[in-house]
C-alpha cells in the first residue's frame, strides 16, 4: 500500500469508526475545521492525559496552567503578532481564488528541482557506474541552469518578504509566469500581508467595543501568568509551566486532514531557566521529548530531529522533531530556546518587573526560557496512520487492526457474550459493573462473535473478553488479545488486574 | 462570617492558592475572564473528568464527543441564535455606560418589593401574633401599590421584549425615572437589542470572507452530529452524547467572578429518546443529576430544584439545580426537556433527514431530547465556596482549609522530610517516585512541619506524610489526614492501598 493510499484509508477509517468527522457535516462542513466522534474523543483525551501526567505528575518541578483563549489585546503587540504574524497573499483576479505568494514560488523552484533531479537520472542509466552525480550538477549547463534558477528565486523572494517589497514579490511572480491553477491565467493582483489571528469585538460599554483575538499559540498565556504562577506556587528556578489548550490561526492554505487546522490543540511546556544555562536544557528536553515519543512504540524510525538553521526572531536554538506522516516527515513537536525574549518583551509592554531573584547566586534577573511544544492533532494523526494495519490471516481472510498503544485506547475492554440468551447478557454486564469503575468498557452483542472481534481491532480495543456457557460452570471467560489474536481462558476474579498490567497508563509511565 | 466576606475571602483566597488569576493580569485584567492557575487547573480537570466518568464510562448508552468551537455559520441560523440571542441595551449619553434594559427595570420593581418587605416586617412588629401577612400584602394600599407597580412594569418589560417594541421599553425606562447609577442622569439613547455571540471572520478566498461564530453554547455541535455518532457508534435509543468545551458569550453584565464569564466551559449530555418518552426521562435525569452532586458531600442542604414557569422556545419541560452560593442560590445545572426542536431545525435548514429508525415499534422518527448542562466554571466555585472553611483548633490557633472532595484535590499527597538532611529529603523522594505513578504528589522540604502542614490544607491535600528520623529504622512515616488532622504512623509499603481507600476517584464513582 502506498503512502498516498494509506492517507486515503486513515481518512475514511476515522470517519467510518467514529474517530474524527468534517465538522458540522450537515452543513457540507467547514474546511480545515474537524470534529473528534465517539472514538476520537477517548483517544484525543488519552494521549492529552498522558502527556499531562509524564510532563505534570511525574515532574516535581513542573506545574500546569490553563489560562484564557481571550487576552488582553496588547499581548500580541508584544509578542509580535499584531505586526508580524503574516502570510503574504496574492489573488488571481480570474478565477477569484486567493493564494499564499510564498507558496506560489516555492512551488516553482520545487518544479525546477524535480527537473534537475529527471535529468540527473536519465545522465545516471546514460553513464552507469561512471556517473558522478555531485559533479553532474555542478557542470551540465541545463541542471544548473534549473538548479540557479531555483536557488535565486528563492532567495530573491526571500529579501523580498524580509524587506517588506511586496511589489518585487508581485513582479517575480509576473516575470517566472506563474498562473493560476484553476484559470490558467497570469492575471494578479498586488500582494498583501495578510494576518493570520482571529479578531472580534468584546463589547463592554457605550464607547464601542474593543478588538480582541483569539490565542494563536497558548505559551503567552504563560508567559503573562510567569510571576502568579511562580510566587504562588513557590517555584524555584529551573522550573517548567505546562499547558493544553486550544489555538486559533486563519490558515489560508489549510490541508492535509488534521495535520493543519484553523482550529487545533497545543500541549506547550514553558521551562524557565537560569540565563546561560538554557542550551544544557534545550539539550536535555530535546532527549526528553524523543524518549517520550519512543515509549508509544510506533517505531523509532518514523521520528528524527530536524535542526533549524533559520531561527526565529525569539530563538537562539531550535529543533523539531519530526514524524513520518503518510504525507513525508513533517513537525510534529518543536523544542525551542526562546531566551528572554517573550518575558522581557511583556516587561516592556506592561511596564512590570517579571524578574525572579536566584537564592542561590544571589541575584535577580529575566529567566530564560526552553519550551516543548506539540500539536495534539497531528499526535493524533501520527498515532492513527503508524497504527492502522492490514493483514492477511493465516485462513487466508483478512482484518484491519489499530495497533494503537494499549493503554491508550478509546475502549479498554469489549466484554461479549456469546449469545444474546442463557443469562450470558447478564453475566456479561455483570463483569462491566466491575471493570468500569477502573476501564472504559463496551458491551457488544450483537452478531457472530468474530464480526464483533473484527470491529474492535478496527477500533483499537486491546482486549476481548468473551462470555460463553463454560462461564456459568467455572466462573472462566476467554480473553483475546488484540495483537496476537490469542485467546486464554482465565477466571472472571483475574480479569482487573490482567487489565492492569496491559492497558493501565503505567504501562507507559513506568517506560 | 457572612456570605459576601465569605465570597470577598474564596476570591482572594483562589488567587493566592494559585486556583483562579484574573486573566491577562500583568496588562490589568480583562472583565469577565479568568485564566486557572497550578492548582485550579488540577481541581478544574478533576472535575471534568469525574464527570466525565461519571456519564460516559460508567453508561453503557452514552458516548463522547468533541466537536469544535467554529462551526457553519447555519447552525446558528437553525438553533435560533442569530434571530434571538439578544440583550436589549441602552446607554445612558452622559456617563458614556451600557446596561441592560431588562436588567434596569428589574433592579427597579426589586426595590419595590423590598419596599413591600419592609412595610410588612414593620407592621407584623406592630400586630404582632395576629399579623396576617397574606391578606396584608392584598389590602394595605402601600404595600398593595408596590407590589402592582412591581408587577406591571415586568408585564410590561416583557410584552415589550416579546414584541419587539423596544421603544415602549425605554418608555418605561424613563417613566419609572430610573437614573443612571454612575451619573444620575436620565438621559438614555434608544434600546437596542444587541446578539451575544462572538463573530469573526474566517477567510478563504478572494470573494471575501465569511462571517463565523464562536460557539455561545456546546449543545449544537452534538446535534448536528447526532447521525454520525449513531450510525458509526450503533447507537440505540435511548442513548446519548456528552461533550465538555468552551463556549463563549459576549456579556455586557459579567460579574460575580467566575460565575458568568465571556468565555466559560459547559458539560453536557444530550440524550436522545422515543417521542412521548421525553418525560420519563426528564425525571429521570433531574433525580440522577441530584444523585451526582449529593455524592460530592458538599451539603445536601446547599442543593435544590427550581422548576422554569416560562419555557424557552424549544422546551417542552425544565428545571434548574441550584446552588447555595455565597451570593444566594443560583443556577449550577439545567435539565431541558429540548423536545425534537433542534433536530427538526437542523433538518430544515440543512435539507438532510436527521432520523432514526427504531427496529422494536418499527418506525422512523425524530428523536425527542433531553440534556443535562452544567457549567465547568460554576461547579468549580460552588466547591471552593462550600470547600472553604476557616477552623479555630484546640490550641487556640486558626487554620483555614479547603475541604474539597478527596478524590478531586488538586495534590493527592504531600511528601514531607521533617529536617532538610539526614537522607530524609532522598526517602521522601523515593516514595514519591513510587506513588506518583498513582497520584499527584507534592514534595515540600521548606520551613516548619506546622506550617507545611497548614499550606495543604489551604489548598486541600488530603493527606499529608512525613519522613522522620524513625523512618530510617523502621520504614514507617506518619500519615495525616487533612480533615481529622489526626496522624497515624504506617508502613511504607502500606501507602499505596491506603491512599488508594482514601483519595481514589472510585470512591466517588461507587456511591
Amino acid at each position: 500500500m502506498n503512502q498516498d493510499e494509506l492517507f486515503k484509508k486513515v481518512i475514511s477509517h476515522a470517519k467510518e469508526y467514529g474517530f474524527i468527522f468534517p465538522s458540522s457535516e450537515i452543513y457540507d462542513g467547514m474546511q480545515a475545521i474537524y470534529d473528534y466522534g465517539q472514538n476520537g474523543v477517548e483517544l484525543k483525551k488519552n494521549i492529552r492525559d498522558y502527556w499531562w501526567k509524564s510532563m505534570v505528575q511525574m515532574h516535581e518541578n513542573i506545574v500546569g496552567l490553563d489560562a484564557s483563549i481571550f487576552m488582553h489585546p496588547t499581548t500580541w503587540k508584544a509578542s509580535g503578532h499584531v505586526d508580524a504574524f503574516n502570510d503574504p497573499m496574492i489573488d488571481n483576479k480570474d478565477s477569484k481564488k486567493r493564494y499564499r505568494a510564498d507558496v506560489l514560488l516555492e512551488d516553482y523552484a520545487e518544479k525546477l528541482r524535480q527537473k534537475a533531479d529527471k535529468e540527473c537520472a536519465k545522465a545516471a542509466k546514460r553513464f552507469g557506474e561512471s556517473f558522478d552525480e555531485a559533479m553532474y550538477r555542478e557542470t551540465n549547463p541545463r541542471v544548473k541552469g534549473y538548479l540557479d534558477e531555483a536557488n535565486e528565486t528563492m532567495a530573491r523572494m526571500a529579501k523580498g518578504l524580509e524587506d517588506g517589497n511586496l511589489e518585487d514579490v508581485k513582479a517575480l511572480i509576473e516575470e517566472k509566469g506563474i498562473a493560476c491553477p484553476i484559470s490558467g491565467s497570469k492575471n494578479w493582483t498586488e500582494v498583501r500581508q495578510f494576518n493570520l489571528m482571529f479578531g472580534t469585538q468584546m463589547g463592554s460599554t457605550a464607547d464601542g467595543a474593543t478588538t480582541v483575538y483569539l490565542r494563536p499559540e497558548t505559551a503567552q498565556g504563560i508567559f503573562v501568568n510567569f510571576l502568579n504562577v511562580q510566587k504562588t506556587g513557590r517555584m524555584k528556578i529551573p522550573f517548567g509551566i505546562a499547558q493544553t489548550g486550544k489555538a486559533f490561526r486563519n490558515e489560508i492554505v489549510a490541508r492535509q486532514f488534521i495535520f493543519r487546522m484553523r482550529e487545533f490543540e497545543q500541549m506547550e511546556m514553558q521551562f524557565f531557566v537560569r540565563p546561560g544555562e538554557e542550551m544544557k536544557w534545550y539539550e536535555y528536553w530535546k532527549e526528553q521529548r524523543m524518549k517520550w515519543h519512543s515509549s508509544l512504540g510506533l517505531g523509532e524510525e518514523n521520528y528524527r530531529f530536524h535542526d533549524h538553521d533559520k531561527l526565529a526572531h525569539y530563538a537562539n536554538a531550535a529543533a523539531d522533531i519530526e514524524f513520518n506522516f503518510p504525507f513525508g516527515f513533517k513537525e510534529l513537536e518543536g523544542i525551542h530556546s526562546r531566551t528572554d525574549f517573550d518575558l522581557k518583551a511583556h516587561e516592556e509592554h506592561s511596564g512590570k518587573k517579571l524578574q525572579y531573584f536566584d537564592p542561590e547566586i544571589n541575584k535577580n534577573y529575566t529567566p530564560y526560557v526552553v519550551e516543548t511544544s506539540i500539536g495534539l492533532d497531528r499526535m493524533f494523526l501520527a498515532m492513527l496512520s503508524a497504527a492502522y494495519t492490514e493483514e492477511k490471516l493465516e485462513d487466508g481472510s483478512e482484518r484491519t487492526v489499530l495497533k494503537i498503544p494499549m493503554a491508550l485506547a478509546p475502549i479498554k475492554v469489549a466484554v461479549l457474550p456469546l449469545l444474546k440468551k442463557d443469562g450470558l447478557p447478564e453475566i456479561a454486564r455483570a463483569i462491566i459493573s466491575e471493570l468500569q469503575l477502573d476501564f472504559n468498557c463496551q458491551y457488544d452483542e450483537k452478531d457472530a462473535i468474530g464480526k464483533r472481534y473484527r470491529r474492535h481491532d478496527a477500533i483499537g480495543t486491546p482486549l476481548c473478553v468473551t462470555v460463553d456457557h463454560q462461564t456459568k460452570e467455572d466462573q472462566t471467560v476467554t480473553i483475546r488479545n488484540r495483537d496476537t489474536m490469542e485467546q486464554e481462558r482465565i477466571s472472571i476474579s483475574e480479569l482487573g488486574n490482567r487489565l492492569q498490567t496491559i492497558v493501565s497508563i503505567k504501562t507507559l509511565l513506568k517506560k
